[in-house]
C-alpha cells in the first residue's frame, strides 16, 4: 500500500468517527496528501470524493486524464470534457455511495462557486469542513516529511547568509531587485519554487508586516526584513532575519532588535510535548510587553508548517491544542514601529520527545558583516 | 473620484439591479478591482462588504492596517487582533446595514471556511456568487487595462523570440532548467511576477495539456510546448509556442503543428463583435476535426484574460455569450497525441469594433532557426 493509500485509509477512519459520509476535496494540499496528485484550484470542477467507506473518485476535467493516473493511485476517474456537465457525474457518484443525503467535509480552501454548486446539485446533503479529519492527521509530520522540512529549512539558511555577505552591494538595490536575487538564489541552491511570496521590507516598509516589496531602494542604515523559504521535496522553508547591510540603524533599532530576538528565545526554549500551543505565543508576549513594546507585536507568534505553509497549529492565545511530537511551526515575534521600521525573527522548529529541533540556524544578529 | 471608487459604485448599482443586499469579497482580483488593495487569499478574515447602498467598509485584521489605509479609498475599517473573534465584526456590521436576512453574493473564490463561517453568523441570510455582478462588469476592458495586456503581451513576445534563439543550447537543459530561465527572463524584462506556473513540456510530456516541467532533458527533436507569461501593471500576458529547438521532429509532427496554426488561425479571423464566444471554438475545432485529430483536442478554445488569468468570457461549446468591444480571451487550440508530443499555439486577442487585435505576435513557426 503506498503512503498516499494509507493516508487516504486513515482518513476514511477518522471520517467514521466524526460521523460524516465523505469528504470532498478541490485541488489542495489535502488533494495531494490523499492521491499524490497536486495541482493548483482553478475554474473547472477537479473533485476527489472519499467515503467513509469503499474506494475513492475523482470527478476531473477529461484532459488530466493522463496526470492524475501517473500521480495518483486512485483508479476510479470520472472524467467530463468542456462543454458537458460535470454536476451529473457528481450526482451519480452521490448516488452510488449513498452520499445524498449524507453530511460531506469539503475542503476547507474550496471556492465558493463550487461549494454552491454541490449544495444545489446535493440539495438533501448536509456540509463541513474537511479539516475536521484533515488537520489532525497532517499536523504530526513523519520521518521522511521532517527530513524534508529540514532540507528546506538548511537552504533557507544558506540563502540567508550569503544574502547577508552582499553587505555594501545592497546599498541602491530596490526592494524589489533583492527579493528577485533572494528568489534566485532559492531556486538555484535546489529550491523546486519559492514557498510564497518573499518579503523585502526595508525602512519603514519593514513596519508593515505583510509588505512583499515595492520601488524602494535600500539605504545605508536601513533596517531590512527578510522573510522567505522554497520548497523541497514538496515542503516549504520560512525563514525571517532582520538585517542591516551597512551603516548605522536608526536610534532604538539595536533596543528593538534585542527584545525581539529574546522574545524568540524564550518561545523557542517553552517549546516541548504538552504545553498548550498559546503559551508559546504568551512567552514570546511576555518578553515584548516587558520591555514596552506590547503594542507593537500585532500579531500571532506563529503558524503550523507542511504542505501548507500556514496550517495547524496556529501559535496563538486561545489555541489549547497540546504540543505533539512531529509538531512543525514556525517561532516570529516581531515589534513594528509605523514610519520607522520593523524587526521580526523567524525560525521553524519541529516538536521532539523532550523539547525542539529549531529546523533554520543561520546567524540571528543584524550588524553588517 | 477614483477609479476603484467608480467601479464599486457600478458594482452597487448592478447589486440593486439583480436584487442582492451585498457583496462579500475576499482577496481576490475582485477585491483589488473595487478597492484597489491587492492580497492572497490565507487563513485569516478579510472580507469586504459593498453594500447595495450606502459606504463598503472591510472586516480586516489589525496587521493590514497600513497597507489598506495606503493602498484603498475605502475609510471604513473594522479591524480584529489575532486572538478576537471576527465573526463579532462581521455580525456588527451586518446588523448596520441590514444585511442579516439579506442576499449576499460572495467572492467565487472565497474559501469554505470562510462562507461556512458567513452561514453560521448569518444564518437568515441566502448567498449567491459575486460572479453575477463582477464578470460582466470586468470583461469588458478599458483604455489603462488594454494598455496593460499590450505591455504583458510585448513581453511575452519577447521572451519568446529569445527563447526560441537558445536553438542547439536548448538541447539538453532540463525542462525546469528552461522554466526557470524563462521565468527569469520574464522578470528581468519587466514583469511584476510571472503569472501562472510556466509550462515547459518536451517530447510526450508536450501531449498532457496541463504538464508544467519535470527533470525530463531535452533531446533534439524533441516539439516542446512552451506557455508563460507575466504581469505587467497587474495584468497578465498568456503566450503559448510549440517549437523545435534544434534536429529533426517526429513523424506527423510537422503536420500536426500546420493544422494546429490553421485552426487558430481561423478562430482569430472569427472574432467580432456580436459573434457568440461558442462560435470562436467551433471554427477552431471544425479545422481539427476535418483533419481527423478532433478526439485530441481535448480542451475549450480560450479564455477571458484581465486581472484574472482565467476569466469570463469562457471560449467553449455553449458559451452564447456575445463577443463585445474591449473583451480580451486566449485563442489556444491543442492536439495532444498521448506518448508522442502535443502542439498548442495561443495568443491573446482584444474584441475591437470591426474584429479583433492579437496581443502577441511573435513567429507561429515551430523549425529551429
Amino acid at each position: 500500500m503506498s503512503a498516499f493509500e494509507e493516508r487516504t485509509r486513515r482518513c476514511q477512519d477518522r471520517l467514521g468517527a466524526v460521523g460524516a459520509d465523505a469528504a470532498v476535496l478541490f485541488p489542495s494540499t489535502n488533494l495531494f496528501y490523499a492521491s499524490g496528485f497536486r495541482e493548483e484550484p482553478a475554474e473547472r470542477h477537479l473533485f476527489l470524493v472519499i467515503p467513509s467507506d469503499g474506494d475513492p473518485a475523482f470527478v476531473a476535467p477529461e484532459m488530466y486524464d493522463e496526470q492524475i493516473r501517473d500521480a495518483s493511485w486512485v483508479e476510479d476517474l470520472r472524467l467530463w470534457a468542456d462543454g458537458e456537465d460535470p454536476a451529473a457525474l457528481v450526482a451519480d457518484l452521490a448516488d452510488e455511495k449513498g452520499l445524498r443525503g449524507g453530511r460531506l467535509l469539503v475542503d476547507d480552501t474550496m471556492w465558493a462557486r463550487f461549494t454552491q454548486d454541490l449544495r444545489e446539485t446535493l440539495p438533501d446533503a448536509t456540509f463541513g469542513l474537511a479539516s475536521e479529519v484533515f488537520d489532525d492527521l497532517r499536523a504530526r509530520k513523519d520521518e521522511a516529511e521532517l527530513a524534508a522540512l529540514r532540507k528546506a529549512g538548511d537552504l533557507a539558511d544558506a540563502v540567508s547568509v550569503e544574502i547577508r555577505e552582499l553587505g555594501e552591494e545592497a546599498v541602491g538595490m530596490t526592494e524589489t531587485e533583492l527579493a528577485a536575487e533572494i528568489d534566485r538564489r532559492l531556486v538555484e541552491r535546489g529550491g523546486d519554487e519559492v514557498a510564497f511570496g518573499t518579503i523585502a521590507g526595508s525602512g519603514p516598509n519593514g513596519a508593515k508586516p505583510h509588505h512583499r516589496h515595492e520601488d524602494r531602494e535600500i539605504r545605508r542604515g536601513d533596517p531590512v526584513v527578510l522573510d522567505f523559504g522554497a520548497y523541497v521535496d514538496g515542503y516549504p522553508g520560512d525563514q525571517t532575519r532582520t538585517v542591516v547591510f551597512a551603516g548605522d540603524p536608526p536610534e532604538g533599532y539595536a533596543e528593538v532588535h534585542e527584545v525581539v530576538r529574546e522574545a524568540q528565545q524564550a518561545a523557542v526554549e517553552a517549546v516541548e510535548p504538552g504545553v498548550p500551543a498559546e503559551e508559546i505565543d504568551r512567552a514570546a508576549r511576555e518578553v515584548i510587553e516587558d520591555a514596552g513594546y506590547g503594542d507593537e507585536f500585532v500579531h500571532r507568534t506563529g503558524h503550523g508548517v507542511g504542505l501548507d505553509v500556514h496550517e495547524d497549529p496556529y501559535i496563538v492565545a486561545g489555541n489549547e491544542t497540546q504540543l505533539e511530537p512531529g509538531m512543525v511551526f514556525s517561532v516570529e515575534p516581531g515589534v513594528y514601529l509605523p514610519g520607522e521600521f520593523g524587526v521580526r525573527i523567524e525560525d521553524l522548529v519541529a516538536v521532539t520527545e523532550s523539547g525542539c529541533e529549531r529546523l533554520n540556524d543561520s546567524p540571528r544578529t543584524w550588524e553588517p558583516l
